[in-house]
């Protein structure tokens, strides 16, 4: 089975696993008191210019995202998402959990503006019954977003503006930073990211680690007490350096950004083929997240040897769905995987 | 100052401050375990024709809503909504603070429909990722609704099906219920309510009450433990018979209902008087609430006057308030009001 | 029947019904923005001599425990209190279901010491853990506490000075607090409770009024966004008024003081005849809550005739049980009760 | 440095790193839904000789002791601890966080009793005013407890059934299960705790994984919806296989015992020799936490070479510590700790 559903199916970058195997004797301090976090955490800071940063690294984005959100926000106090947020859809209602709204703002392919945000931050500045409503004090985008496409440095920047205009923290989940930075179309650095969010992290799950994303908290408000929000969430791993150790094996020598450059390099490929194809893009994701609509009788045909993601039902024979790389996707596999869908759209074109 | 701002500007029914004082010097249990609570509570009980339901008295509307939520959810199911209900736009995100996700639908007019509910329950029922998504396990309606609307008794009976087919409790938010029941078109009656709700409230502050809601519980598994939540969520009255007594006295013959049903008439006498002068409704409410766009500077007029509620600006010209009758509403008090406007519009119209 | 089992079985002063039913006809802004909430807060400001406070009106004790430490408290951080206390024996869990823990400390009449507080404090300062444990960031403490004993003006002192020291909350609930400030031993004043705490209240509930507390904040950071907690947890009365106005009525001219001493000098009467008899104070207490151990034969002869609260079996023929005064109890009623302890005591004693 | 501090400063098992290197190119269903957690349930439902227990795979210990408790009870409802139990004071408040209250126990060495829980239970079964007070609805004891103690078949049963009277969900936390189990003293199997436990763990982060808890529920009705409590909670690892690869290398033939049975043997040769020099044990002990009372010159003498973990001072000249063996402590690490604490003993012995 080729997987192209998502983005998490393989383990981690061989060179983590040497790394892994080779210190396996060695004993380190609990609770990410251990000289590898404390090496990511200067690799990271170094990345983004900004020694006073806060670096911390828990396991998994939905555990990311709710810790960040209960550190930050004040029971009264809500965080703005698209409608399509993973932490609107896809967290079981995790924030909520914590005790705060998702201010829902609608969005076509994922992205938020500026405008959007200013319209709902002015609305709750201007109220005269304030205390009847959510106060709107954070904004979450995700960076690439749930439908892989990015914002621009300009977009960003807007962003941040209207964010600091009305006290609110700016949070980017970068479950997939790498593939955003990788895309060809972006203007935006790690750097800019740094600089613009109050905590973002590095997604390292989907991004050649076994496990694990960093949080990187340029806000000393949030990452004050950010350790005992972690504990107290289950976000702490015991064993803490082999999160540090991942993400030092990562980006001490940019194998981070490569391993992402061609991944989002194999999705450009499979999308100009599929496009060449006749199977159009359901949105323009310029990262390693593809939808397409299309043929369910195509579909059916390829399964059996690929997997692939369900997105939703277009009409009776069409069918949008998710192809993702990743950093473990191999060039045959990409080449595979055109050439079929190429052969088995020839008999049908000539059928028809 | 005449008040049309709201229904909760004035006191209480004086046949409850009558009672109130006859009674001042006697002593009764605490905590709602009293002579008048049970006696409220058994003609609440006749009136829907269910013995084994139970009835609470809780002091408010936010309080309730959100007491009765966290009683019949678990952290991972939410609660259906019109994104325009009072649960999620004016109680400071009580519910999500109790950890509790509000899944909106889409409504123009403040209702939602038996399909939308459908939709969101049957998407959440066909998931093959459930573990990833909130369920909806109740569903939120208010009658009337915030913009005045009612649902016929046919809708009722549609939404309440809708919910025992994906097993989801539905909750009625009667916190002005009288008014509702009161309408001209009205075809369901309180013990409809009692059917197609697992659990509803008759409210008491918008309507001839000082303070409280009357929640009347038919579902019993939410029944079971609802006063430890009304005690831990701070909803349980130590001298409840304050709630009991008003309950009994509004309901033993009638004289919710008389008096509810006087200030919808008057509401529309308002509307009537209002339309016809080319003032155009907001939204077709028959209820006590009434929402017209007027001329910003008649409203400018009338503010010295009269006070009502901004909803919100039309253009540069027209802005779109709430004109709300009450129990306490005098028949003068809207005459006045008719006179008034008409006067105010008459020269305007001549100038013009 | 005489009721002594607690202080909150009569409705209100007979001043606030008059009150009540005089204003009864008029109409007020909503949710606590009326005079009557301005002139209560006034006379409450100037009671503490301090302008800069913020005085909020809620509706009952359990309600106002877990709303003010709420909006004091970070999720992380949690509140000492007496093992005893009412937050941590009968609130159903309240302030744990607002995601705190309560930090108990031993106690064995209700209070508790600074250098329990120092001790505790003390050891999370001190630790290398911190973020494994609970921050106290509160101390609460009941005055006078559920025993009915009160701490001294220099115990207030000490503890307020810890807090201090560690910049923690001092939290007073004072839901008897006219009966703990008019015991005959007591040296503290109101003012001196305002310039200790950073938010106390002055109950009404059990102290003249039909219901309600009063919440007083002399720390700005914890007033700051009172009022949205107060709508998120169901604790903003819509007819606000209704509490002002009773505050205001109880404390213009005194009447609340007055009302309590003689409570008290009415639970002293009790104490000492009791004592004279023979029957011991389980509890040291010099205000309106006496503690008693009793012959269980005795209690079944008085409760047909009077309600007194079970506290605890001592043993086979003992029971400690609560005799409470109120403002509301009356010179006869006390001395029905001493008289008639005093006949069932003779011929028993005669008999042995 | 040779670390005794505690039990999980090292990585894993190298069978599991063989492992995790053999299948590193293959791909996998997410969440938890791979062959490896379907064999690791499978081993783990034969070793309980129960094929309908559910079986989970979450990160870590705290993590998963909020998660259960937040699955399996009500908000109102709260859970029964020793007052020294891991949930009560290193967990950040992790379960007041989720909602619920912690009932603490008394305990000396860190277990508690039948007849406490009885009592506790009973108390609330017999209570008149059960709204008021936390209803005591699971009991959590850890297995072995954090004091290294262990409970023996007849107290787990009294205790099973006692919770069985009173409808509690009993809960064993096993994070050092493999430890507990391996006590010379232990007549207590897996089988066992499978049968009298509703819930408990078997611990792999220090107990030869790199991380992770396998969740055995055996009660059906916290099984139901555990999946979306996990997920809600941060709690489900997106590469899941990585668990329940684990749980299997460590299951399959008994490794896990093993290890666990030789780190035993390691923390008796260490109490043995340390008593015999005098060294007296804090606390009775019979698994892999050895707590010591010993002169802190010695201690300092010791610090340069060892780690060992501080837990009280007990005087001037002695501190109680805490010395820890694991599946990676070595033959030659304790005989060189236990020659080096006899030399350091000597010469002091002969100097006084």
């Amino acid at each position: 089975m080729i997987r192209f559903n998502n983005d998490y199916s393989c383990g981690g970058h061989e060179r983590i696993i040497k790394c892994l195997t080779d210190i396996n004797d060695e004993s380190f301090g609990g609770y990410g008191t251990d000289e590898w976090c404390e090496k990511a955490g200067e690799v990271i800071k170094d990345l983004i210019d900004n020694k006073s940063a806060g670096v911390h690294f828990l396991t998994g984005g939905t555990q990311t995202n709710f810790t960040v959100i209960a550190a930050a926000l004040r029971p009264f106090q809500g965080v703005i998402s698209a409608e399509t947020g993973h932490i609107n859809v896809h967290e079981t209602g995790a924030v909520e959990n914590c005790g705060h709204k998702i201010i829902t703002a609608k969005s076509s392919d994922g992205r938020i503006t500026a405008e959007q945000i200013n319209e709902i931050a002015g609305q709750y500045a201007r109220s005269d019954i304030k205390e009847h409503i959510v106060c709107p004090k954070m904004v979450y985008i995700s960076f690439p977003t749930e439908y892989g496409t990015i914002y621009s440095r300009k977009e960003l920047k807007d962003i941040s503006d209207v964010c600091r205009k009305y006290g609110m923290f700016l949070f980017i989940d970068g479950a997939r930073l790498g593939y955003g930075l990788a895309a060809p179309e972006c203007d935006v650095t790690l750097k800019d990211i740094g600089e613009y969010a109050d905590v973002f992290y590095i997604g390292g799950t989907k991004c050649g680690a076994f496990f694990g994303e960093a949080v990187v908290i340029t806000n000393s408000g949030i990452d004050e007490s950010f350790r005992s929000y972690m504990k107290q969430n289950g976000a702490m791993l015991a064993k803490g350096w082999l999160l540090g150790l991942q993400f030092y094996e990562l980006l001490k020598d940019g194998l981070y950004f490569r391993i992402a450059e061609q991944a989002v390099r194999y999705a450009m490929k499979i999308k100009t083929a599929f496009n060449a194809y006749g199977i159009p893009s359901y949105m323009e994701s310029c990262t390693n997240q593809q939808f397409f609509i299309m043929p369910t009788s195509l579909l059916e045909s390829l399964k059996e040897k690929y997997t692939y993601e369900f997105e939703k039902t277009i009409d009776e024979s069409h069918t949008c769905v998710r192809f993702c790389t990743s950093w473990y996707t191999k060039e045959e596999q990409v080449r595979e995987l055109i050439n079929d869908v190429h052969s088995l759209l020839q008999p049908r074109t000539s059928d028809s």
